[in-house]
């Protein structure tokens, strides 16, 4: 078995990449997207929507030094990025290194996620913003 | 026939998708950029250039409960894009539900159009902004 | 030979393509990642990191009349894009018309690169925007 757990009904489309599958869980009625990319360690709740073409980075080369190329540097340490329940994440959406995705986030298309956001949240642009709080009627930009 | 209607010297490249090609109008000298994909009803006028890997979205989930999981709520109605003449879209362009491009626009590689701009406009980034009027010389941002 | 020159230990990913590869130079230890596009005059310094997927644009179209229509106005002169040594362009990086690369800059990943920036730069953002100076410890945006 490649996953550390899988729930019922769970969706995984046609070129969905997850590494090894190594300590990958994800819940009921969840998918994972066309052509996605998730690498080892992901943790996907229950009734999470994912577009085409998303996109979880697992670590970073280190940069920390400009006397030496970052070519010789390395990488940091892999950080498992967190979707909670009820998350719809749309088509080619970017997510980076350890961002915790909180319940009932809305992610737009093409977004590239750089930061956290509360639950409930409508995140959209590269880099993140927050458009609005899912249970407001005011748009805050 | 696959379009409502078709003008002279139209260019659709390869890999181009248009659904069921229902209700799509398409005027002269125009094209569909390699690997485009555009949703039944798109109107389309003349002299429309599209780069590589443009995607029109045709609808959304429904979020309006918080109370429910998004998966439960089913999809909002269709809103088709209207391109007008003279248009320039570059490669890798996301245009959202319902947007309308004026006249003469330039919306520029890898925007995410979520807004109307006037005629004439130079569009940009992921959200979309205004970067100058095509008639001025002045950049605005 | 299709490149003008070619360091050592340089690394071509799959689905690379580099126009006729014309007036292409890269230096040593650099590598261009998989599916990216890189166009002749492009000049490449040593210990470059490229993510997949990575664009150069070459060339725009002319849009200075708007009494006739873009698409009978042609394109404009080919600029050629510098990166200097020691850069680490991430995936899905879109770099515009003629634009230098300063040393040790990161272009995080998405990133449209619309700008120059200073050597050592953190860059990201669609359009880019400078993140931080990888010599500093404080953050800008």
């Amino acid at each position: 078995m490649i996953f550390e757990s899988v729930g019922k009904n769970v969706n995984i489309e046609r070129g969905a990449h997850f590494g090894k599958g190594f300590r990958i869980r994800i819940g009921d009625n969840s998918g994972l997207g066309i052509n996605c990319q998730i690498p080892d360690g992901s943790i996907i709740g229950s009734n999470v929507m994912m577009g085409p073409n998303c996109y979880i980075h697992a670590m970073n080369h280190i940069f920390t030094r400009t006397d030496i190329p970052m070519i010789q540097q390395g990488f940091g340490p892999s950080e498992p990025v967190v979707i909670e329940d009820d998350v719809w994440i749309g088509r080619d959406v970017t997510i980076m290194v350890g961002r915790h995705i909180s319940k009932g986030t809305i992610i737009a298309a093409n977004c590239v996620l750089t930061k956290d956001f509360p639950s409930f949240s409508i995140v959209g642009g590269n880099p993140s913003c927050l458009i609005r709080d899912r249970r407001d009627s005011v748009k805050y930009v």
